[in-house]
């Protein structure tokens, strides 16, 4: 992806505070203003990305230099590789991405004035090694968080991207759609699942996030698949995420072991109502902490009690973010934000339904973008 | 596990330097002075380890406070959450951390003389919230990389955990085995592999590393599994590492699609050669570059390009860690290190072979703790 769209957004941003130079150190901010998927910001492969005027400046662990090399042959773009592995001398990542930010920063650092930093990213060893080459009465400002409301609205690029990551979450809710019978784990089920993903995307994929029998004694929201069985009268919860090219996908939809019980179908019935409802509310204008409101009102009318998480959030480089539609949030609802929304009704130790779909927002209202089958079998 | 012999080994070298406070921010460093499989040292998720004169407080986000009281209930332990998912405001985990960090420090500060820190991974945000609580005149010691020799010596604990990797990473190797025919992709071997350690474990596991076909064209030493499909004269490369309860394995096998070649035959019992021979230099006073230096003339003497990696390694917390086994390394072979012996032989495009085994050092030589088929089908 060639990111230009997110530095031209993130330039202008910087402009307006009168910051000249910056050190991008979150790796989603990596990932975000390079388009590349470049692992990073672990203390493994720490990526960082220096900002002088317009132009950007990748380091990056040299494994890595050739597929940063497509960010470096933009305009105004760079790349300085940095040396990782090796068997001639210790490998010492976090001392030689030191000296190459020293190196890069140096020339434009004895004019700034304003320096912003990804404060909460950014090592202290890191900054030791350009800090001493400010010159006296610079300023320092945090910029952790400024890219997050500029991430949320998505580029053409990120929902193609997006939409190739919901093709495979389909995929693998089929398998897991077939794989939930009686006798069966939940990590059987996991396991079909992810083979599914994987054999159809012909590599190697991370994945998320819950995989759970209704029956669950006290959690019966969210988790991990484990050596629990499931049972013939069980609900079950499989809500998915596929992480493609560094952007998630969510989703969820509730299976059942066997002919589902008359209480099953009601509330299957009612949560497929309530995210009809839901998704009917979401449209350019529109309030988060409104919608979520809303939904639960929604709940509260049908006499179930309200689920104690968010009715949605957005998605992007993170499984949560902008817009989280929870009942604080007055962000306004626009075109270009991808959301999920997904209510659910939950009876510890007997049975649990929730329901999930993600949609681009529109001019006019919502495209849903998942595709998996929710339906009542 | 309870981690009391790795406080007391780190409180010892702590000491030696006169160090009487501390903040452990790397997540290694964390998850052995802790015992807590806790995920955490991202930015989603970061957890500190904050020391005082022999005491140790575990900073951990609130949904993982259950799982670590285990360690607060011990001599000298005590455990500080914060919040973390919320739907009543913002998550802001590092803000809260921080507030954390300095509510815990506070008292003990205004006495500090000399301060160690992990400054590669304690972020510029989390160490303003201490600086300006530290009296005139205090030192700060940086510990990066302090624990990493403590660590290269196993305990008990730490062993059996391994043991029982080694036993889950014995099983995908098997399903690999298996899955290796012509006509399948290397992708389809590895969802083979992934499900059958996963349905032994019962529950999600991390697996690593190397999933090739010999005949790939100029890396076929290592990569991810692809889209690439098996030729009936080929082998292939399965290293596999699994993830326990935070602790790494590591091995290596080659397999064939069909009956090997003569070329692969031959390479195939010199590696073993090889493999078997590097196992016999590793004892209680070896030092780590000879028995590097002496495989690679093995190697040499065979008459074969000398493979271009590490002949091997330590595993613990990561899959690369001391002792190494390369060309500069001094370190002396010391009982209680778990190593891994991996010598390969490389024809870019046409075939490649490497046998990998792990060990425990014992007071006389070694036991193998790898238990996989690396034998010609």
């Amino acid at each position: 992806m060639a990111a230009n769209e997110q530095r031209q957004r993130a330039m202008k941003r910087l402009e307006a505070d009168g910051i000249e130079q910056a050190i991008f150190a979150n790796p989603l901010s990596v990932r975000w203003l390079t388009g590349l998927d470049v692992p990073g910001g672990s203390a493994e492969n720490p990526a960082l990305l220096w900002y002088d005027r317009g132009d950007f400046t990748l380091l990056v662990e040299s494994s890595f230099a050739a597929q940063a090399a497509s960010f470096g042959a933009q305009k105004g773009c760079a790349v300085r590789d940095y040396l990782g592995y090796t068997i001639q001398q210790p490998i010492d990542r976090p001392r030689f991405l030191a000296k190459a930010l020293a190196e890069v920063a140096d020339s434009s650092l004895e004019e700034t004035d304003v320096i912003g930093v990804e404060t909460q990213s950014l090592s202290m060893h890191l900054w030791w090694a350009v800090r001493h080459l400010l010159p006296g009465g610079y300023d320092l400002t945090p910029i952790d968080g400024w890219l997050e409301p500029l991430r949320a609205l998505k580029t053409a690029e990120e929902i193609a991207t997006i939409r190739e990551g919901f093709r495979l979450t389909d995929i693998g809710h089929s398998a897991g759609r077939n794989a939930v019978q009686a006798g069966a784990r939940e990590i059987d089920v996991w396991t079909a699942v992810q083979s599914a993903v994987e054999q159809a995307a012909g590599k190697r994929m991370t994945l998320g996030n819950d995989c759970i029998v209704g029956h669950r004694p006290t959690n019966n929201i969210g988790g991990p698949p484990g050596d629990i069985v499931i049972r013939p009268d069980d609900s079950f919860i499989l809500d998915l995420s596929v992480i493609h090219n560094g952007y998630w996908t969510d989703s969820c939809a509730t299976y059942y072991a066997g002919e589902p019980t008359a209480q099953q179908v009601t509330l299957h019935k009612f949560v497929e109502e309530a995210l009809a409802y839901a998704i009917s509310l979401v449209k350019p204008g529109a309030v988060a902490k409104e919608i979520d409101h809303k939904v639960r009102d929604f709940m509260a009318r049908g006499g179930y009690k309200v689920y104690p998480h968010h009715t949605g959030h957005g998605i992007g480089l993170t499984g949560h973010e902008a817009a989280r539609i929870v009942p604080y949030n007055e962000e306004i609802i626009q075109p270009g934000m991808v959301l999920m929304l997904e209510p659910g009704i939950y009876f510890p130790g007997v049975t649990s339904v929730r329901l999930e779909d993600g949609m681009l927002v529109t001019e006019t209202g919502v495209e849903v973008l998942s595709g998996h089958d929710k339906s009542l079998p």
